[in-house]
Order: C-alpha cells, then sequence, then structure tokens
C-alpha cells in the first residue's frame, strides 16, 4: 500500500457559517430573531444574536495562514480562506489534501450549541438550533453528496427535546450529535444524572454517536494566565481522559448497549495508559467499593462503547493493539491550527506506512464508516476517493501559505512570548470593539450589508 | 535475568509518623506546641497541632488487609500493620518483598508539610519543619544506612528559607525535597512566578531533586460526589500530565540546568503521548507564540530534568524507548491501596522479564542512585541486596492478609457502591468526633497516654 491509495476520513473538522446561513431554515415568524454576522469598528466581524455577541468569526480558523500569523486575533470573514465557510471552496481543499469525508463542528454556536442555549426563550432557542440542523444537514452535507458526515446540535436545556430532535435527524441520515465533556460546567447535572437517561436512549435506539469535543464543557485551561500559551495547547486534547474515566465507570454504559461516544480531538496515545490503570484500579478496589459491571473489566466497555480518534500520533498507533483498532478512527482539524492541511496525507503516512492495509483502511475510513452510519461509496466510487484520485481533481487549488496580517512580534507581547494571558486580553479587546453604526440597532439593515459584503468577498477570493 | 536477582528501590512509599517522633527533635522551649497523636471517642486516633486535627492516622494505610477492608475510614494506630510506623518492621516488609531501598513521604504533615504551613506561628512551623527533617533524615533513614532515600519538607510560606533548608538537609546527605504539584491551588504564587527562584537555585546548587507527590497541590477530583470513587482513584496519577506540561515550557527549566523534578506516581504510560503532543504544539505554533528554548524540543528538556516512577505499567515499559530509559524508576507505594505490596517482584516482573538486563537495572535502582546520589551498597553488599536475599532474611514476617475491620457491605453505601460522596462523607464525619475526655484540652496528658498505649500495641503486634 502506498500513501497515495489511502482513502481518508476526518472525523473533526470546522465549519465557519456563512452569513446567510438562517435564510432559508427558519420560518418567517422567527426569521428577524435569527443570528446575524454583523461589521464591527475596527473591520471584524461578530455574530449577534439576543443581545450575545460571538466574536472571532475566525478564531483559529488559520488555515492558508503563513505559520507566523496563526494566533487568536478576532478577524473579519474576509480574512479568512473561503474553505472555511464556503461548501464549493471547501470540496476544493478537501480534494487538495486527499480528503474524501469530513465532520464539521459547529463555530458560532459553542461545540453543543451553547448560544441557543444562553437564551432566555427556549421556543426561540429550539427553532434555531433546529434551523442549525436543518442547514448543516441539508445545506452544507446535503449539498456535497457522500463528503460529510452530519452532525446535529442538541437542546441541552431539555434532555427530551434532544432525545426528539436525535429521532427527527436520524430519519435525515444524520447519526452524530455533539455533547459537552463536562455537563457540570456548563451549569447542567452531573453525567451520572439520571436527567440525560432520555438522551441515552434515543442514542441507543437510532445508533447515534455523541460527539465530545475538546473544550466543550470546561473550555481550555486558562488559570495560570503568566504560563505560555503552548500549555494551553498541549494540554487541552487530553483533557478528555477525564470524561474517558467518568463513562467508562458510568452506570448508564452497560445499561445502554448500542450507545456511543466519540472523544473529538482527544488524541489516543494515552488510551493504552488509560485503560491499564483503568483495569489496574477495577482489580484493586472492586472489593471494596462494590462496584461491578457484570464481570466485565473496564477496558471492555470502553472498546464497546468509545470512538477515539486522533490528528498525528505515532506513539498510539504504535500501540494500537493495545487501544483496540476497532475504535480508532483520523482527523484533519481543518481549518483550526492544529490541523496538517494541506499535507496530512503526508504526515499521517509516516505512521501508517509499517501498519498492514487492513488496520490502515479500518483506521483512515471503514470505522468511521461503520460507527456513523456513512456510506460515501454510494455517491463516489472507490477508486474515485483515493488520496490520489481526490488530489488529482484539484490542480487548480492554490495551497501554498498566503501571508498578509503581518504576525505579531515577539515585542507585541508583554514578555516577548505569547502567554494565556495575552490570549484573554485578545479576547477581551474584541468584545469591547463597537459594531459599525446602525448595526446591533438596526440588524436587519445591518444583515443585508453583511450579505452585500459577503457577495463583494465571494466575488473577492474567487478561485 | 531472573526476577529474584531484581535489586529495587521504590521512589514512593510512606510513612504513618510514629507518635514519639517529635521527642528528641524539638528543643525545649517549643517542645508542648509539637504536634499529639490523640485518641478520639470513636476509638480512633488524630494528631493535634495548633488547633488543627489530622484524622485517618491510617488514611490509606491499608497494606497487610484483605482487598474487601481497603477504604478511607479513620483508624487507630493500632488497626496499622506495624510497618506502616516502626522502623524495624517496615524493614521487615521491605525485605518481604524484595525491596531493598525505599523514599517515604509523610503523612501528618500533607505532602509538602501543609500542616505546619496552616501555623500563624512561622517560626513555630519552621521549627516543626526541621524537627520532623531531622526526624526523617536522622531517626527513621539513619536507623537502617542504606535502606532510604531521605526526603526533607519544604516550608513552602518562604522560599528562602526553604532554599536555606535545602542546603542544611544537603550537607546530612539528604538530596530530595518535596514540592506542590499546583502552589497556587495551597494558597502560593504561580509556578512560572519568580518567587520560587531561590528554590530552584538551591536545588540546581546541591543536585536536590523536587518531587512532586499526586494529591500535593490540587488534592483529589472530589467535583462529581455522586460518580464511582473508582474515577478519583483512576484519574488521580495523570493530574502530574500538567505539572509535566507547566514545567516542560517554563522559564526556569533551562536556566537551571540542574533542577530536576520526581514525579511522585504520576505512572509513565501516558509520557510518550505526551512529549509527541508537546514537540508538535512547538513545531506547529513557535512561530507566532515566540517561545523558544535555545532551539531545542520540550521532549529534550523533559528527558534532562524529569524523573519519572511508575508502580505497574506495562504500556509505558513496552513504550520506554520513546519515554527516555535514563528517566525511569520504580515505586511500591507501600502501604497505600496501590501498593503491590508484599508482592511487588511478581507484579513488576511481569512487565519486565522481556527487558533486556541493563535496561531492568537503570529502571529498578541505578536511575534512582544516580537521581537521588543514593548508594545502599555502601552498607548492603550487592548480593546482599536482590530479591532473593532480602527475601532469604524475612522468613519470619507473616505477610498473609489480616481480616478484622470486616469491610463495608454493599449496603452500607446509599446506591450500592462506594462513591466519591460517600469518601467524603466519611472524612466530614472524621473531624466531627471528639477527642475523648481531656485529650485536645490537656494534651500533654494525652500525649502520655498516646505513648503509653502506643507500648501496648507494639508489644500487642510483635512479629
Amino acid at each position: 500500500m502506498q500513501m497515495n491509495d489511502m482513502i481518508l476520513v476526518s472525523v473533526d473538522d470546522h465549519v465557519c457559517e456563512p452569513p446567510d446561513m438562517f435564510e432559508r431554515h427558519v420560518p418567517a415568524k422567527w426569521k428577524d430573531r435569527a443570528p446575524r454576522l454583523l461589521s464591527k469598528q475596527d473591520g471584524s466581524d461578530s455574530w449577534f444574536f439576543e443581545n450575545q455577541q460571538v466574536p472571532n468569526v475566525g478564531l483559529n480558523a488559520v488555515a492558508g495562514r503563513p505559520a507566523n500569523e496563526y494566533g487568536m486575533e478576532p478577524t473579519a470573514l474576509a480574512q479568512l480562506r473561503k474553505g472555511c465557510w464556503n461548501l464549493q471552496a471547501r470540496i476544493d481543499d478537501m480534494n487538495a489534501n486527499g480528503v474524501l469525508g469530513s465532520l464539521c463542528f459547529a463555530s458560532m454556536t459553542g461545540f453543543t450549541g451553547e448560544l441557543f442555549a444562553r437564551a432566555e426563550d427556549k421556543e426561540l432557542a429550539r427553532v434555531m438550533a433546529q434551523a442549525y440542523n436543518d442547514w448543516h444537514i441539508d445545506e452544507w452535507c446535503g449539498g456535497a453528496p457522500g463528503r460529510f458526515i452530519p452532525l446535529a446540535l442538541p437542546m441541552l436545556w431539555d434532555p427530551k427535546l434532544t432525545a426528539d430532535e436525535i429521532r427527527r435527524v436520524a430519519k435525515k441520515g444524520c447519526y452524530a450529535m455533539t455533547f459537552p465533556d463536562v455537563p457540570t460546567g456548563l451549569g447542567y447535572p452531573s453525567l451520572h444524572s439520571e436527567h440525560w437517561d432520555p438522551i441515552w436512549r434515543a442514542c441507543d435506539e437510532t445508533g447515534t454517536v455523541l460527539c465530545v469535543h475538546i473544550g466543550s464543557g470546561t473550555g481550555m485551561a486558562l488559570q495560570d494566565q503568566t504560563a505560555p500559551v503552548e500549555i494551553m495547547i498541549t494540554g487541552t486534547p487530553i483533557t478528555l481522559f477525564n470524561f474517558a474515566n467518568e463513562i467508562t465507570y458510568s452506570k448508564f454504559l452497560p445499561k445502554y448497549k448500542n450507545l456511543r461516544f466519540a472523544l473529538s480531538e482527544g488524541g489516543i496515545g494515552w488510551i493504552p495508559y488509560f485503560l491499564e490503570r483503568a483495569d489496574y484500579v477495577y482489580k484493586h478496589h472492586h472489593a471494596w467499593t462494590h462496584n461491578e459491571f457484570g464481570g466485565r473489566l473496564p477496558s471492555d466497555l470502553f472498546r464497546e462503547h468509545v470512538v477515539t480518534c486522533f490528528i498525528d500520533d505515532a506513539a498510539g498507533v504504535r500501540n494500537r493493539d493495545l487501544i483496540g483498532v476497532d475504535t480508532l478512527t483520523w482527523e484533519c482539524d481543518y481549518p483550526h491550527s492544529d490541523s496538517t492541511w494541506p499535507r496530512a496525507p503526508e504526515v499521517l503516512w509516516e505512521s501508517m506506512k509499517d501498519v498492514p492495509k487492513a488496520e490502515v483502511d479500518a483506521i483512515t475510513h471503514l470505522n468511521a464508516m461503520r460507527h456513523f452510519r456513512y456510506d460515501p461509496f454510494e455517491h463516489v466510487p472507490r477508486e474515485q476517493a483515493t488520496v490520489a484520485a481526490l488530489r488529482a481533481k484539484a490542480k487548480h487549488v492554490d495551497v501554498a501559505p498566503k501571508a498578509g496580517k503581518g504576525g505579531k512580534k515577539p515585542s507585541d507581547y508583554k514578555n516577548g512570548y505569547c502567554t494565556i494571558g495575552d490570549i484573554i486580553q485578545q479576547m477581551a479587546g474584541a468584545y469591547a470593539v463597537a459594531f459599525r453604526d446602525g448595526q446591533g440597532v438596526d440588524p436587519e439593515a445591518a444583515r443585508r450589508a453583511m450579505l452585500e459584503r459577503m457577495a463583494r468577498v465571494q466575488a473577492q477570493q474567487k478561485p
């Protein structure tokens, strides 16, 4: 097997929502209250919804920038690579990277729809979450058959409503929904509470996977503001160790046989340690804790109920037998800063080149297809789905990094290097920037202005 | 090489302090204010110092109990295996387990001397911390030459005082001191603050290792009280991932070439993942963060400055080349519940039997000897130091589990299994138990009573 023969399905990418996304999915009665992307006085854009703003539409949407221009500064849509928000450009970028399929997380809503959940009017929140899901399933994924694994948002404030939504979107072919790693971090009951049973049951019935993305409940580790920002970036994926630990010892996992959780952007190299540790603790302690799983080990439960994924993780691939090859999937993380785009095949192949073909196929696409009930080959013939075949279709796509913003110099940071505090200051500063005249006050006018501007951006960025 | 040929040095064990420990190390002027072990009305014992109590003298000192009688209930000294607190019995238990050398953490003071640090009178606190260190070095370790690696307590409220203590104990042959994983968790400045520089400098000068034990700064993860207690036990060791992450990106590690940290009870199976992740983040992000280490990688810094250890960690041993064999040491964790005593050689050999002898020797004793400047062979001939030779000296030691407390039944727990909340309730209940008549009011009388009782216990438990 060669690198070019791989068929790549990424189970963790991100879409920066286009400003017209609510146009065709919100009932007329609610249209004026839909989120709008508005311009701010510093030239950045910000989503505006029920007196909430979500600055940084381009937060971490850095694909296509040179590495010295990465960062967390707020940006305007016009500064993003078009593949971040435009469907056709996204397909081009996937082809250029040899990627067949992609599961895309939301940006403007938060990973689990927190923007809507925070609205006081819960009927409005439900309408907008459903509109989001319809846009995502019918327009984003539906616009390119076979190229996307659809992923729905929950309505976390109401588990029964969420269960209904799981069943509604399953009928449309969507078998994945987001869920937070630490529900209590968002103000909801403990994972171990029966509160969530309606969601577990609906997933069990429909074969829906709950995708638990890093940062979805507890957010980033921002406590020590004087620390270099790399500490936050390095430590965030393994926060899902805690989630894996919680569910593996939970009482609901053995109860719902078909319930599965995906550890989205969690990495895999730590899992052999986790499974060994969990089994050790079970064997050493269950005689006094009386915690039992019908005589089975925590590692058995993990392998049956958890879908794992990685970007670039040679230690995890080396120890795939200890994890369970059937659990493993791969991700690209486009357009975030940890992404390997546009060299994902080259990077992945470094750890795959000595792996037997059957296992490469399992890890790169077969496991994702089975877990997410996704069959790209209904739409794309297998021989057209390889790295080589997709890249051949993308000869017109320019993947060279585009400089433009200049990047920050060491002297732009108080200590000469970027700390977690510097990032927090940038975020706070973004919130403090006023909207442009009239915007935020007359959202309908602002919306129209934004759409016109959007058309200009699209025209400018045409490939 | 055979199991019986291994020479075992454990870098993480625990001593339950004997009640007479302050007798010979506190100047007369301060004697009345030394901590005392007092009896409580439920038959348990509790240390008493400056209106603080430390219940559960036997917290987790469960060696020698059957597994169904493990647990967190407070205990009296008489209920502990004698090796927990008596030097000769400890040596017997080490011999019976084939263990040559041991580094013992404090119990009653907290891992980093928090009991003393909380005292309002900081002169008193300094006197007691020094008395503790003198007892530990001169009496506990000094009483059995070649069998212990001494470990001192810091005076965290004053880094300069701590630096002086590092130099003072180094002159007595002690090259290890405890330090908390999250200083801010104890109310001190950030790890990244220059506040700690005197300590880093003193360690650098004297070749002293800072031993960072799990639970020493942030304590256990107790948030979700409805969760099975196994989640706390499974997840605690890997909390040192965060500490490793903090120091690897710190500005002080490259500055003090000889400064080293030991990740005590941190496990090792997660380290290949951590080092790969840290290098990935450095390579992806340093161009915009401007965080540099003279062109070296985070993994290089880790391998030069960090001492790792494990109890039983087959995944880590399998991947020892990715960690760095020179960093690896072993631990027994006697008398805590995760300990492999008295079958440590058998358990360890399962992951060592296919490892080349030179690496087994490095992991089992040579690395510990080098990092801690400890030479047991000055006192114990090498051929008398093996598993087989030590066990031959311990034929009189009864290692069979001793039932006695009965253990809790499933029905003793609200949900039929032990939750984190159950543990918290037990701890709170222990604090609420009154001292026996007169004790805590007349500590000197209580102290005498305790010493008399102690003599009875010693007489009863004679091997």
